[in-house]
Order: C-alpha cells, then structure tokens, then sequence
C-alpha cells in the first residue's frame, strides 16, 4: 500500500516503486519464439503477452478477473461555456452506468470486465481554474487517496476511465502545462462543441495557464485538474505497487496520467494506452509519452471505452500464449 | 445455393447477387444517434454494427454463430525454392489445427467461433506454374465447390483463413496478375524467406506472369492460384448468397478474394478485411480493393488468425449497437 503525505512527495516515489521482472520477459519470449508460428508473426500480440509477464513477473501471464474503474467529477470550468452538454449530465451518465445502459457496460460485459464507478462529489464542482486552483493540495490528496483504495489488488488487470462534463478542457490544460505548446495545439471539439466553444476553451485554458505558471506535475493536477484527474493518478501508483498492469482510455484519461509521468516517467512503465483518440490532443500527447496505443479506431467517447476494447485484444494475446503448442509438442518442422 | 459451370460464368453472378439491405443500414445509423453517446463518438464501432445490419438485413445485426473456415493447400511452385519450410508443414499445421495447438486456434476458442479445417488434397499438389497452369479449370472448379459447401449458411458471420507452405509465392503472382505492377512489388519475406529466398520468388512469378498473361480473372485463380484460393472464392460466393458478413484475414487470404473483385468488385462488398499484414503486398492489396482493414496489429501469420481477431471487435460494435441505452431510455440531457 502507498501512502502519500503530500503531493511533492510523489515524484520521489518513482525510485521505490516495482520494475517490470525482466527474466519473466525473457521466460515469456522464450515461449513466443518456440510456438508453432514463425517468430514475430503474431506481431503486436507478442509484445502483449510479454508486456503482461513482465508486470505480472511469470512466463504465464493470465486475467483471471480484470478490474474496470471509472471516476466521475464535475468541474468549475464549466462557468466559462467550455461544454454544450449541460453540467447535470456528468451525473446522469454516472447513473446510466449504474444501470447498465452505458458504451463502457457493454464492453466491460463482452470484455470480461467488472466494472466499478465513483462519483467524486459531483455536487461540489471543482474551482473554475481561471480564477483560483481548480483543487486545495488536500482535495486533490484526497480524490488521488479515493482512487488508490478503489483498485483491487487481486485483480490480473486494471481498466481506467473517466466522465465529467467539461474535463477535455481540463484535459487540454493539464497537457499544456505539462508539456508546454499552445492552448490551441491541445484542444478539440471533445463532446461536440463548435467553433465558438472552442474559442471559448482556448481562451479559459490560455487564462488558467498564465495564472498557474511554474508549478510542479503534482501541483499542476490540484490547479488545473479535477477529482477524476487525481483518482486515475492514485488508481495508477496503486496498481504499480500491486504489479498491476493498467490499460489507460483516451485523452481525458491519459492526460491525468500524464500528470504521474511528468513527474516521473518511470511511474507509466506499467501503462498501456488502449486506443487512440480522435480527439486531436491525444496522438500529440502519445507522443510525449512515447506510447504506442493498443487500438486506432476513431474513437472519442472516454468512459474507458477504448481501454476496455483493448481488454478483449490482451485476453486474445494470451490465449495465443498460454494456448499454443510449440513446435516440438506439435511436431511441425522448422524452417 | 449457387451453381457454377464454368469459371468464365463467374463475373456474370455479380449482377444476381445480393446487395446489403439499405433500410436495415438507415435505421442501424439512427439508432446508433439515438444512443447515450455523442454521436459518432465509437467510431469505427459504429461503422462495423451498420455494415453487419446490412447484410443481415436488419437494424439489430447479432452473432450468435460466428464460424471460422481454414482451407489448406500444396502449392508446385514450391519446386522453385520459394519457401524455406518443407512442404510437409502444411500437413503438420493442419494437424496441429485439428489438435486445437495453433493460434487460430485460440483466437477462434476466445472469440467465439467454431472452426473447421479443411485439407485439400495435400498429397497432390498443385503444378509448377512456371512450366503451366497451376491447376486445371475442373480442378478449380471443384476446390470453389468445396469452399462453398463449406459454409454453414446458418451462420451470422465468417472468418475465413488458410493454410500452404509457398502460398505468399502464390498470392503475390495473383496480385501481380490482377492488378498489376512489378512481380518484386509484390513479394515480401513470408514464413521467413532471405534476400535468396526472396529473389527465387521474384524469378518464379515473373515467369508464371510471361507464360499466363492476358487471361481473365478467374483464368487467373486457375492459373496461378492454389486449391486453398479456389476454396476461398468459393465460400465467399457462398456466403455473399446466403448474405453472410465475411471477414478475410491477410495478404494470402484477401490476393485469393481478389480475384472475385477483379471479376466484378460487388462481389466483396460482404467482406471486411481483419487486419493489415506486415507482409508488404498486403498494404498495397488494401489500396487496389479500397479496404481499410480492422485491426492493423504488425502480424504475418495466416491461419485466419487476424479475422478471427477482428470478430472480437466486431463483438464488442454489436455489444454497444444492441445493449446501450438510448437518451430517451436513460434520461440523459441533449446538448
């Protein structure tokens, strides 16, 4: 279990935390090139499985029970007309995954995942960052503490989404503060606003950049992100320290992640992101993170749905895997 | 049923067969607009739940069968040199399929598909194209014939695949033949060819191309092409009749599909390509066929490996097109 005092004490964590089991990574290639296939030619499912070795430190990776979590905050953004969806939504959408009807129930349910939501105090908006930090130090303590005790420590793996009306704005604010680059270089239509209510998210990121200028990763999450944004950061160090891999979603939720690997880009190692989002900032921030995403299928919706998607591609990496016979147990003839 | 006399009756089917159901297509669109998500916003999830509407003919497409068909072949030109594998692995495979060991296999078991291997023929393999044709029209008549009795017309999609130690040899002379350009644009390393290996595949198909030139498309399956090929057009035309979604897997499996685009390119429109091949002609091939594949995952192996891994996602577009709740349903606000 990690425990977090501060936020300037999380950096400093990245050299306490577990590495990927580099013998179980050569156990697990070991295998891949002795099963009835030409070496490599299961290509991108191959790096999977070893992916998962390392971080579950066997030659024999499995998911036996995959944990889903989705966090849910609302944000005081909103006031400056970032969104069209009215801020009620972020607690309507949080009730249709409550009760099943939600993208993210289906793939969870296809997928062979167990889905958990938390709604972090959507009564009780974030501060509007253009006037003041979006969180207090101990508010953004206390989402990163809620979304740490969310992650199951059994489970073989870990699906990471989000839902706030209003976070592709704070999602475009965290990446330009961390990354640097233009407030225009990271925003996107997010859930359909128009050319206006672009202008209108350029304009509030541009003003909350310049007032929360200079900050540390850490201190940047509590000025410009919101509770959902620090729960992923706490769900992210939770798992690494149970060796559990995590598969991240889209721009919302790889740019609250960004907020860990700013700090230290050793706290991702155990991060895949599952596809890559249409919305623009996200292959930009891709980049910055040296991430190759699992899945490119002109999605945009968060919720973890893109993650989840990729869940299915990972048991199938394994079942190959695990599954296959090697060359001499099936007595094919090599090259 | 279709029957088939003669290959050159071919082409002619395309005006009889049938087309995907507009009206099913129309109302799938509206309902994925009405659905608790930003229209749009599942992207290429949405597009695969509207074309399975089309060709099933209905706003609620559903896989409750999925089935799989590996068709594999023994191929002459392997008298050339072409593969650095012995010709007897096409057997060993097919054993190692039936012994359930190979990946298509687990892709298959953790997908949901039920796979049926077939040989054909493997003690006779096909002539040498470069000292003639590669089989004779009966001779591929009667492999189309096999592949189209193949099919479970009871089946809500199919995965197609194949099998035959020197059959990228075989499908890059077919797509050289089809559609054009050098032999050498099209030949890439296959099961694992070097630069020699590769440059006797160049030689060969350059030679089968000088002594089969001119000939129609479906001359063309004959005349380059294998038993394994010939089976695929057929279960292609088959299922196209009983309006069954196809998907194909790689460079072998889509060079013998074609064939039947060269003869009438309505003939694929049924059909979805499952991934994009790392082998190079595959790229091309998807440009000439104006497909964009499902997955693009840096794999090479055949099998139907990469169609059964595209019937996961197609999975996860008809869990989200039936199972999500519309905004009306879930009473979630508009923008």
């Amino acid at each position: 279990m990690i425990t977090i005092e501060t936020l300037s004490d999380i950096a400093a964590l990245a050299d306490r935390l577990p590495a990927a089991d580099q013998a179980a990574r050569d156990a697990a290639l070991a295998r891949q090139n002795s099963l009835t296939k030409p070496p490599g030619a299961l290509g991108r499912l191959e790096e999977l499985a070893i992916f998962m070795a390392g971080w579950q430190g066997t030659d024999r990776p499995r998911i036996a029970q995959a944990q889903a979590l989705v966090f849910a905050g609302n944000h005081g953004i909103c006031a400056q007309g970032v969104n069209p969806f009215p801020q009620e939504v972020t607690a309507q959408m949080v009730a249709n995954f409550q009760a099943g009807g939600a993208a993210i129930n289906q793939l969870c349910q296809i997928n062979g995942a167990e889905l958990q939501v938390n709604a972090l105090d959507l009564d009780n908006p974030t501060q509007d960052f253009t006037t003041g930090p979006a969180m207090t130090d101990a508010e953004a303590l206390d989402a990163m503490t809620q979304g740490a005790a969310a992650v199951n420590v059994q489970a073989d793996i870990l699906v990471l989404g989000e839902m706030g009306i209003g976070n592709s704005t704070v999602a475009a604010a965290l990446a330009a503060a961390l990354f640097g680059g233009s407030a225009a270089e990271w925003v996107g239509p997010g859930t359909g606003s128009d050319p206006a209510g672009i202008a209108r998210k350029i304009a509030a990121i541009e003003t909350g950049l310049r007032r929360h200028s200079g900050l540390g990763a850490m201190a940047t999450l509590a000025a410009l992100g919101g509770r959902e944004q620090a729960a992923i950061c706490g769900t992210v160090l939770a798992a690494r320290a149970a060796r559990i891999p995590v598969i991240l979603d889209g721009f919302i939720c790889t740019a609250a992640a960004a907020c860990l690997y700013a700090a230290d880009p050793r706290m991702l190692a155990h991060c895949l992101v599952g596809h890559a989002s249409t919305e623009p900032g996200h292959r930009r921030l891709l980049a910055a993170l040296a991430q190759k995403p699992v899945l490119d299928f002109d999605m945009r919706l968060g919720e973890g749905s893109g993650a989840a998607l990729a869940l299915g591609i990972i048991r199938s990496a394994l079942a190959c895997h695990n599954g296959m016979a090697t060359f001499g147990e099936a007595g094919v003839s090599e090259a």
